[in-house]
């Protein structure tokens, strides 16, 4: 999550703010995949990041839509978290000659990825039904369910390929 | 994981830095959680943080037996991700004055960091495996059970306490 652009005061203000984080890191990944899916050799994994990227544009519309039915303008706060785990990523895609390592590296950084949507989504729809806000929570729940999906794609590739390649 | 301190050749390599990105990691936990057991108000929040603390140095001791059995110096690099995660925490600390959506933040946070740990200990595991370090893979696993096992505790009280109560 990012340093607040405005004091947290109430429950509803930590949920905005929530959003706000997720957002920027949603719209991060979206502009670094591309990247990573042209560094990628493995053919599932690249597979993988592709579907990843489509989703995760499916899932910024999803926020656009979440803000509205709060009644909140759609707003990016810098996500710290989300900036140290894309700029260690870069550095390996820059720093590492061999394809099978690189792609174990980059494997490992996805998965720090998903767990921080996972956990930043799960407590979003906490706290979305706390707020009775239960329609939010509905959506936030599907962004949830995909990510863990993805998380567990990403565990079979590193359990069935690209580790024992690399090493 | 923090930027290399060294180029990441091997998986090796990469085994090696992210053994030393977890250990900054864990030692950075130790050294901030006596502030959010000091700010929290719910007593199950308050209890699991003191519980985690404890298992945390634990953890730490685990880490530099990892170290010693795969020949290597025990050694930190600045991990970006966990340093974005505590500075955030940091900021609600000094900006929240209402004790239950204070609870509710510092839950957030820990179970951001929790997800951190669990990423980076299954693939520690798996890199592990595929290294042939059984031995390192089952240490490393044992802290991995106890990461899920906490962050399972936190959404336990995220659900039935804390978010109920901030709302």
């Amino acid at each position: 999550m990012g340093l607040f652009s405005k004091p947290i005061k109430t429950l509803d203000d930590l949920f905005v703010h929530t959003l706000q984080d997720i957002y920027y890191a949603e719209n991060q990944i979206v502009k670094n995949l591309p990247t990573m899916i042209g560094k990628a050799t493995n053919p599932e994994l690249k597979a993988a990041f592709q579907q990843h990227l489509t989703e995760t544009q499916g899932q910024v519309k999803r926020l656009e839509q979440v803000f509205q039915m709060h009644g909140q303008p759609v707003k990016a706060v810098d996500c710290a978290a989300m900036d140290g785990i894309l700029a260690e990523t870069k550095e390996i895609m820059g720093d590492c000659d061999d394809p099978e390592v690189l792609d174990a590296a980059m494997l490992s950084a996805a998965q720090a990825i998903e767990h921080y949507e996972i956990t930043r989504y799960g407590t979003l729809a906490a706290f979305a039904d706390e707020l009775g806000r239960s329609d939010c929570a509905a959506m936030l729940r599907q962004t949830l369910e995909e990510e863990k999906a993805t998380d567990k794609k990403l565990t079979a590739i590193a359990e069935s390929r690209v580790n024992r390649k690399a090493a």
